[in-house]
């Protein structure tokens, strides 16, 4: 039997709201047996929503307040204090939830969540991380965003951080690492990736060394590593380039008589595929270095997608994420410390 | 009639070498009269791969060195003066040529390039710059990996530049042009994407503002500019992405009888979908800034994909391209000045 959880879900954040939110919730519910959720925000809304469906280990906690998908981060920490993401944050900090998640504006997110949390020991800076589709199943990618001029040792931190959630969520014994940069020789990298190079060389991480773009999807690697403005293009030209393709083969199969009998022959492969494409199975990203744990759904996210991030956040609660990563950043930090000094 | 021109080849760079080089030799200069191409490289090996075919408007340049694909770009400007690469860029120095298309090391011939060819002025560093299919046919991106650090000015420079290339080549009017960038807010960019923005918004360019990731497939946008290293990390993981797509794709139509019966129905379509995607269509990148033309094919190039780059280097030779953007890049220079003493 599963260890008892409870998470805390923003049901305001998101391009759907309570619509989206209540039904991944409930839905999520009746397969976890072991898990409880609160509902954060307009009461009278969800309360619609929910209409006849049992509240059995369904709380809803009122809030007044929403943060708008383009507020500023700044003015919703100093003026929001009442809204669905921040009550859902500050049911982290105060224990009542063990983890939350929110499909609401991630700059907001993750200055709320930095300023209520609070960072762990050794960590400078969030990340966020998410899975993407791979040829070996799935690798790991962060940063995502968070941080947009990157250090060398904030680079290093995050490889820690990422391999450690590898290990704990997936089982993977020893995540190879590896540090996103581009091909050409001496022109090779910046500066940060340079010396990012050298950090986790010498660290005790499975650091396999640089991998391109194209190695995200491609490469025998578990975890890429970039400063959140490449990550966050990366993910996005990704997304772009995926979307342009399923557009275009959509296209080529209704051209003729004949590409529309052919379409519907090749349904159940096309469905198929699309199934395993499903960006929706990957939905949820973590931030990562907190002293509590924030799940990120997309904004846009369906029932399925935002229940898909509920998951992600229970797996770091039954791995005690924080914990773990707040360990290994300290003996890694420490190990590497020791190797200066008998270098 | 198409103006006369000559391009030379580098006939030992890429993968391939010569094998490719002289077989995409042949096709061009069968479908176009009013050219003539040199091939530089190994004598015999050309010769021997020509073997009976034609060589009208087809000239042998020979040479004793080649640069390796993984040289560094300094020894190779130091040490490899009879070069294929080298020569290649020497004839277009010296006017024997218009134009050269290499497969070679990217970071050898950039080097090369600049210091054979010089740059034009008013412009500082060369750029890097590709089309990749989009949904509205294509788009233009740069630079893809010429300068890892790069000024808000260098990227003002390359948004002209590339502009002017596409205005040209494309016979497009106004290019719309957008800025790479991430979309979280506050966190919004770095600081030279933050200064560029304002130089674009200034500037006599039709400047549409920022564009994420997806924008470079999605967004109804001619030119996207980014600095090298994230541009070639956009360029890569997309590749990257289409690769692993095209992957699963064909997994998904070879699983059962079923579903090969339906790949074979629905073949007609699929190679319709994979020729609209080939990216052996859209091989060859610009070296813009120089004060000559230098094309870049894909190491890996095979011998219609090295034929695209040289209807590439065409293209540039009956455009003028060096000299347009060379006005172009003074013009835009001087009215930003203008516009700040006004301002």
């Amino acid at each position: 039997m599963k260890q008892r959880c409870t998470i805390a879900l923003d049901a305001m954040g998101g391009d759907h709201g309570p619509d989206v939110v209540v039904a991944a919730a409930l839905s999520y519910l009746a397969d976890n047996a072991h898990a409880e959720l609160i509902l954060v925000g307009n009461e009278e809304r969800i309360t619609r929503i929910l209409g006849d469906a049992s509240r059995e280990r369904l709380r809803i906690r009122a809030t007044t307040q929403e943060v708008a998908m383009d507020e500023a981060p700044s003015k919703a920490l100093r003026n929001k204090k009442d809204s669905s993401m921040r009550v859902a944050i500050d049911l982290v900090k105060n224990g009542e939830a063990q983890a939350c998640v929110s499909a609401g504006n991630t700059g907001a997110l993750m200055s709320t969540a930095r300023f209520v949390l609070k960072m762990l020991p050794h960590v400078d800076r969030p990340a966020i991380c998410t899975a993407v589709p791979s040829l070996h199943g799935h690798t790991h990618m962060l940063d995502l965003g968070a941080n947009v001029d990157c250090t060398a040792e904030h680079l290093f931190q995050f490889a820690v951080m990422g391999s450690e959630l590898i290990c704990a969520v997936d089982g993977v014994d020893r995540p190879r690492v590896g540090l996103l940069n581009i091909g050409q020789e001496e022109i090779k990298g910046n500066e940060q990736v340079k010396q990012a190079h050298e950090l986790l060389t010498r660290s005790g991480l499975n650091y396999i060394g640089h991998v391109e773009g194209d190695g995200i999807f491609l490469a025998d690697v578990d975890l890429v590593v970039a400063d959140g403005f490449v990550g966050n293009v990366a993910l996005k030209s990704s997304e772009g380039v995926a979307k342009f393709i399923g557009n275009s083969l959509k296209h080529q199969f209704k051209r003729t008589w004949y590409t529309r009998l052919a379409g519907l022959i090749a349904m159940p492969v096309l469905k198929n595929f699309r199934r395993t494409m499903d960006p929706r199975r990957y939905n949820g990203a973590s931030l990562l270095g907190l002293r509590g744990i924030v799940v990120k759904s997309h904004g846009g996210a369906d029932a399925i997608a935002f229940e898909n991030a509920i998951y992600i956040a229970e797996k770091e609660i039954l791995a005690n994420i924080p914990q773990r990563i707040g360990e290994q950043v300290g003996r890694h930090l420490v190990g590497s410390d020791q190797y200066q000094e008998t270098a």
